[in-house]
């Protein structure tokens, strides 16, 4: 089978090696990857390292789509011919996951755990769920980390109210499943994008407004757009210095998710809206097993589909990446066809 | 009567004048006012306005307790005789207050609103709640707004379980009634300081551990106190850049709710343990009326005494607010005897 | 001006009167009637009187929609020309009211307070909400009572998130509303009637499954349309024993809404449900200003359209009291025109 | 080693037998059982039969302290000589449970799985927790079921406000862990019993007010005792029509748990507060494991001690049966020494 393998950090080593199938062993189950979702922490993982545990040869990816070929001994949680998705954090199967104050948890496929793209993989039978029945293997394949943080803001953590307003900053996979997971609970959903072209795009997706950031400045935007009551829940997507608009627009009471570390590792803002509004400010580290089970279920009773953008076969990785690099409207994935 | 006016800013244009006693109008009652408990900012707002609205004369501070001595017409929530306490943002009954997005709630007495250094005053019934029947006047003066803020911090936002550990930064009037109510609810308290003979102070009134600031790095001191679990809950006094210290001691999926502004208006962190831990951020604007009613039952119930350092007579209000400048352990009261 | 009013109890006492038009009070407003939207416990205060504190000459109803005419000494909260919704509990601003264990709250607009069956009402302008943009007077008032129970049940008390299942029994106004607004929060809704037309017009209006409960059981139905999953939030609209059959059919942690008392005023059912499947059982009491406040804003944001029955005119109070007799899809409303 | 087993279902067909130490199989430990908390459960399973589920030979039992002695292959929760506690509803990790509406969640320990009044038991690791520090085996025993139950209600769903009113009903196990864990958090707390004794034990453990129930109504009693006001938290450790009670004494927007069934499984109510005091109302299945676990915390941090009315060695469970018919003060222990 092939499998991409780095034997060292930096895109250029990426190798599409051909390897033997993986056997399952007991508890675990083999999977036939028909689709892996690329996420921008895929660029970094291949670019500079997945983190100190990362161990060569190092396959990257968390987010795959597949069937169930194979089972170890003792597996009774699915059978062959079972679809499934993958989980972003193996073991984490509700709440916060292991960890510590010292030492946050921190372990994903494709990081601290073995990655994904590849045409098969054996991973325990526990770090699967089963996918969606509405969805091809490439929309499911987006599910496991874009989909379950925008459900982790937006319904684990901070359901949303009918009439209330949801800010999404950009067109990227987690804001536009922000977007319809939003209009999906009766928000009105504002999309900020750069581009008039994603933005008419995310207005037919259903976004209720949209702020182009350069021909405006996006809080006295959204003043005008909510009559000065500002924004229930904003996905901060941008994060570093960018939170402290986010704070300047939210209304009372109301709700940031900090997501997106595009302007950095350090967040800052001013104090005066956060104690006079007493806003709720929350980190969201993707979700639990549970929270992906639901999405499922949230999204074959919906018949939300996910918005990819485009589709490239196992073998073009390196032109998936480099879309990747120019910011999707949506998702980008791999295909193994 | 006797009233502290000022007709500009400045700790020098304090003047303790006499005055016409006030004429309730309709709604009002008239209160003789027994004790007024200062805070931190009654000092800034002394010193340096209390914000646009401020008008001259002006009368500082926000909190007292007291008699109704006279009601205006169609009042019918109190009856003469009634022991009462202010509520520190007139009008705010329950809920966020009122404001937007872009202006945000900032009304209270002795600063939006007149204040209440002085013998008598004459206000709004609505903006008055009955005083706990257990605590003499100059205690029950220092729940309307330390007493209130530690308890929306910790009962009305974030309820603490047993077992859990609360962290309190010094041993201000805020963090001493954090340490009490966090120790009512079965929790561990942790107590920071830079003295010796605070911490004492504060080990005396129940606080499971204390930390000297300047003997150990306290972030690693919580590590060791709590095995590398966090805290729970943490009442961010500092402010500033301290919040990414909060940040790195807080426990997985824990809370830190951001009060004080000692080290600046502009708060930051990492967005590393903000991610990972996922902890939930909120600025306190002291409270609503519910919460002062809810607190002041809780405190006949519970006995709790507030934490007085040290009392002075009406007259001697440059003197406690010289004590405001050293740092009381607790709260600082002016009496009117 | 015209008012309904009647002398005792008992239908056959209603008396269309000719009455001077009321001057409004000190921080009243005058308003004139535009639509009155009847419950079913309208008809019962006409015909058994409206609890112990009812007086005679007696209007009932209490829901209204229609427009600021007049303004009392002191009104600031609308203006002349404005239109309004009454609210049904006079003064429940939020939370649970003013009332005791002993002596529940029970207060509304045409029982223990004044009706609003007449062409103008002068009633204090706290006891007022703005209307929404997008409805007409008619549809406007169904919101109060109706709306506003529906509002508790599903939004205030217990949110729904995208992908659970609600289930409303029968097709009254409340039941039509949760229709409404679970489809608006994205869940799945299964409707019961007795009736295959009133089924095929709640299927037309959302309904994601009917189940007529005459031809088979509907608890074993919910079993089959949820995979033996269960329902995640019941309104029980029968109430009495009827109680049992939806803790039958209630998910793990699923919750029951108690709104009706068809089947009586003793609710029974068995523990064992109760007990293993820890569902959450509340009862509802229509709701507080606050909530109406957010539906009206919901209303206009969601484009939701109140389903009406039949409109009479306001002269035509028994015809419209007979189809209630007769039970409306959706609700019945008296126009004054 | 000596392991109670029954051939058929009545107390007469216990027997005291000898038996092979059970070995433990992969992802099983060997504990060394220290002592058994005894539940009226476990009375009902050993006269009537634990379920359909029940096999022969049957052991009895549910709650258990030991010492882990053996190690299965693959377990790496426990090491040789860890202090552990069952837990009641093996499996149950988190939230409620596996079972669906038409089957709920039925399984335990000493039920529909084997019993612990045994010398050792060999079970899977994850069915064990930690046991406190602070504890001897007898009081740890109690956790499980007694003390699980009541952190359950009292902590993980309604959380207590400090100076609120919880009321206990009796003085069994559930009951007096309640009225331990609603002091530890802040509340009030009412006992009702029949014994005037047990009451006065009651009020020494903090009880704050007593009601005998055979000398006034209780329902009257609380009202006096609440200024009316009622009750906040109730557990109903009665049930059956007793509910009915409870919704009279409850307070505006309190919460009664289910939890008892000494009258009968059909409970029965009123409506009327039902709806106008919107309580909350919801059944108790004892708990999870992550539940036990902050409860073993909360009990090292507290200090708090469990109430044991008499400790029996193993190989007198009928006599300690007895005394459950007489119904004990808190709880009734077996231990193996």
């Amino acid at each position: 089978m092939k499998r991409w393998e780095m034997d060292a950090p930096g895109r250029a080593r990426l190798r599409l090696n051909t390897v033997a199938i993986p056997e399952p062993g007991p508890g675990e189950v083999l999977v036939k990857v028909a689709a892996v979702s690329l996420n921008y922490r895929d660029k970094q993982a291949i670019e500079s390292g997945g983190g100190p545990a990362m161990k060569f040869p190092f396959t990257p990816a968390s987010d795959l789509a597949g069937v169930v070929t194979g089972l170890g001994a003792g597996v009774t949680r699915f059978a062959v011919g079972d679809k499934v998705l993958s989980t972003f954090s193996p073991g984490r199967l509700d709440g916060p996951g292991h960890g510590s104050a010292r030492v946050a948890p921190y372990v994903m496929l494709g990081g601290t755990h073995p990655g994904v793209l590849a045409e098969f993989v054996a991973f325990p039978a526990d770090w699967f769920v089963r996918a969606p029945d509405t969805l091809d293997a490439a929309e499911a394949s987006t599910l496991p980390c874009a989909g379950l943080t925008a459900w982790t803001a937006l319904v684990e953590y901070g359901p949303v109210r009918p009439g209330q307003t949801v800010l999404v900053q950009g067109t990227g996979g987690v804001a536009l499943f922000g977007l319809q997971l939003a209009r999906a609970q009766g928000a009105d959903v504002i999309v900020i994008s750069g581009s008039d072209e994603k933005l008419a795009r995310a207005k037919a997706l259903g976004a209720t407004h949209v702020i182009h950031r350069e021909r405006e400045d996006w809080v006295e935007a959204v003043y005008r757009l909510t009559a000065d009551r500002g924004v229930d829940h904003i996905l901060e997507l941008v994060g570093g210095a960018h939170l402290g608009r986010s704070l300047e627009a939210v209304a009372l009471h109301g709700r940031i998710s900090v997501i997106g570390v595009f302007e950095g590792f350090t967040v800052t803002g001013s104090s005066i809206p956060l104690l006079l509004k007493e806003p709720t400010i929350r980190g969201i580290n993707v979700g639990h097993r549970r929270g992906l089970e639901e999405l499922v279920r949230a999204v074959d009773r919906l018949g939300l589909k996910p918005v990819i953008d485009t589709r490239y076969p196992l073998a073009d990785l390196p032109a998936a990446l480099e879309h990747l690099d120019r910011g999707p409207f949506g998702k980008v994935v791999v295909e193994s066809r």
